[in-house]
């Protein structure tokens, strides 16, 4: 057998001793499993950037992986830690919508609400479940632990959609910036099963972010002229606003959350 | 047995070659070792923060592992290099008391200066101790090479102590910011062994930090109301004042080294 | 035999899914290869920066290491993917230069235009090789697929040299500010190579960087005094400005790019 995978994704950041602890609580409980970083930079207390990184990666790893996810403002509060075993994934995650994206892509999932505490690190703290309650869990699993060993099957558990883009004016569309990447590429919420119309060949819409106009519908960044707000799909399947080699959230002065017009 | 492993501590952060050749060094030497990141998002120079940082995560990890530490502001200077023994764990790091809060959580330590300049990378820059003096010790160790072929005991080496609270007028303390995390946390140097009337059930003590005053004491952050400075003990044992997925170190435009207040 | 080595050098950042999917589909293709991190904080789009880092650290890694490299502007547009071995390594990279120092300092190397679509993940984006072809050939590359499986050889790739210090007057050289590092020092294009005279016992140059006077030659940081800009050959060969403890490209106000003379 391969060495078995638990994948991280979480808003600790690089500058503390989050991560560095909750990979040691892992090793210290299966020297053998192999900790790979999905991303630990999600923006912090942000569970929609949570769940659109995971989404998009996770479906790439190998059968089996464990992908450990804290993203986690409630930390400490009632909200529950879940078990999320889909056909060919485990997923450890608190219940708070981080998943959403992942359940709305996986056809069989099976969500246990994680309560067999002997499982975690004691004491508890009530600020850092990452280390004492997920971490822990994920590193049992991966040495084999049954999933219904961590606690009963649930139904109620908390998800969300993707905002959708909505009519304004006769038309026109209106949507919003959903995440900044680090090139400065603003990733909308249009997509070709919410708007095919913006992919049909031919069309020309006119496309409008904050109060920056986009120049032309590209199929590649570098087709972009220097300077210019050009708009493509990008490789999540996104309506993404971009510039040659340069950062379009400047270039057109926009953020998260910046709506989005397109207009026929 | 399984892989043997080498975390890593530094100060080199994300954007340069360091930790990428210190990897390469380590497996060059010892291409079956697992390298684990602890923490390589230091404060540039910053011993005390290094020590924060490794103190806290170290002790997670499983037996034998060895922990390399490079917060090197000394580096091409004469302070020597350790090869440090304890009874669970090997560390190698400047002689510049990165690892005193390891020493004083562990009973039993052997400290040995690293001498033996054959199991450097030769020619040894007056720069990059990290990449040809410190991986490769470590790589060696992870090897089998004995602890004692490095260099002899000694027991002289650097170490420090954190800095205490203070009394200040009759019934007060005055402690210190000692970090700020990357959700803008204030962690202070007040913990429940060096000022237990914080914690005992019912004490209502008064806090400041810098000019901003504490809303009261909490158990976790989602009891704070929003924009309202809490305290709380984190998971690393200290006093830490925080503010419901908010930075408090803006809303209390404070940093690390600002003054904090306890007053029964 | 030990692990196969991936390592990933990309300007792909930590904030977003990119590189947690490239790791995915490398895993997916080969659960027993191991990642490893050379660097994945290039500058965006830079792929000086990107050449500078990956020739530093590369030769430290056990032979027959895959080095994977992205960073590539012109994703999308007709430049080639390239497979090139060495007498030791391979890389995987975009056709745009990337390279170039690593075949600097190699003396035999074969390079491929990789055009065996069968290895891609299928469908290929317009933005994001790095998930669609380059990590799947190195993850098939490292299950032992040939190099010549992937497509011909070709000599007509692209190569740049690093810019070199010029005669500026009668007894001066001007050069360039190439990177700064994490520190804040400020990596020059001065060599002991291209400029030996600097490094000659006695020889008192003086050097400006910007408008700043640098104080001395000196052979490690901990030699300068507080404030005090002093030069250095760093640990990758060139001329570095630094400054003990501090950041040299504030103290000097210049960044990359910022003219360097030295004056005999």
């Amino acid at each position: 057998m391969s060495t078995r995978i638990i994948t991280l994704t979480t808003d600790f950041g690089s500058t503390d001793h989050f991560v560095g602890s909750m990979r040691g609580v892992i090793l210290g409980i299966n020297p053998a499993v192999s900790v790979v970083d999905l991303c630990n930079a999600v923006n912090s207390f942000d569970i929609l950037d949570g769940a659109l990184t995971l989404a998009e990666a996770y479906r790439h790893y190998p059968a089996d992986t464990i992908h450990l996810v804290v993203v986690d403002p409630g930390v400490g509060s009632s909200r529950r830690p879940l078990l999320v075993s889909t056909s060919h994934h485990y997923f450890v995650a608190p219940d708070n919508g981080v998943l959403s994206l992942v359940m709305a892509r996986e056809e069989r999932i099976t969500v246990r609400h994680i309560a067999a505490e002997h499982y975690f690190l004691q004491p508890v703290s009530s600020t850092f479940h990452g280390r004492d309650v997920f971490a822990p869990c994920a590193a049992w699993l991966s040495k084999g632990v049954e999933p219904e060993k961590f606690g009963d099957e649930i139904t109620d558990y908390v998800r969300f959609t993707l905002p959708q883009p909505k009519p304004t004016g006769e038309h026109a569309l209106k949507g919003v910036v959903l995440k900044v990447d680090k090139f400065g590429n603003l990733v909308t919420n249009f997509t070709a099963e919410n708007t095919p119309a913006i992919f049909t060949a031919g069309a020309q819409p006119r496309i409008k972010v904050a109060e920056a106009a986009v120049a032309a519908l590209r199929s590649s960044y570098s087709e972009g002229q220097p300077g210019e707000l050009i708009a493509l799909i990008n490789s999540m399947g996104f309506l993404e606003i971009a510039c040659n080699k340069a950062p379009a959230a400047q270039v057109a002065k926009a953020g998260r959350g910046a709506p989005v017009v397109v207009e026929f």
